[in-house]
């Protein structure tokens, strides 16, 4: 049983105003613009991140990446966290801060969106 | 075996210059306002043409969608197809049609945004 059904069904039993097990899930796009001349290891650094941190932290669900053909230097990142507790966990980590603190000067601007996903227990095939 | 393993393995025997099975994937972000009169009526369009693709359609990938907290008529859908002959045969399903024509007035502005992924076999957990 995938989780969708299991969300809905909790759902079902608990009624429409209850707070299901997904809806405690963190969802976010971040917009990121990053220097052009920094676009390759701002690249590697990224994907370092990503893989270390969906492999190490079971409440980090997606941090899904995607660059703008037209301006590769424009990125947005659906991160997709289990919990808020997960999301403050993932923030501390040795993988996330090495990012952080080696991409400081590739950033150009960053932008945190906060966002509800229409299907929460939604996968990529 | 993973897609990922088989996609880096095909990569690995074919050079890394070579068009691998992923590299085939098409991926776009979709940006959405929506009336809000509509709002109601279009999430539940949506959602149905999302079920309704990622259960009868192979090649839709995934369909995320996401609705700005604060502004919940802005969305954005992370669209994944495993091909660009996967989203033309997507764009011609009953499914597909059928939403499309019924969101249609309730579409205030649309922007479709082709993108690269950096890590094409990242799944949602």
């Amino acid at each position: 049983m995938n989780k969708m059904i299991i969300g809905t069904l909790i759902s079902m039993l608990a009624g429409p105003f209850s707070v299901g097990a997904q809806e405690a899930q963190m969802t976010r796009l971040s917009k990121i613009t990053v220097d052009a001349d920094h676009l390759p290891a701002y690249r590697d650094a990224l994907a370092e991140e990503v893989r270390a941190s969906m492999e190490l932290e079971p409440g980090v669900l997606s941090l899904y990446a995607v660059f703008d053909k037209e301006d590769p230097t424009r990125l947005t990142i659906l991160e997709i966290y289990a919990s808020r507790q997960a999301y403050e966990q993932h923030v501390k980590t040795s993988h996330f801060l090495k990012y952080k603190s080696g991409t400081l000067h590739m950033v150009k601007s960053l932008e945190l969106v906060d966002v509800d996903p229409l299907l929460p227990g939604l996968k990529i095939k």
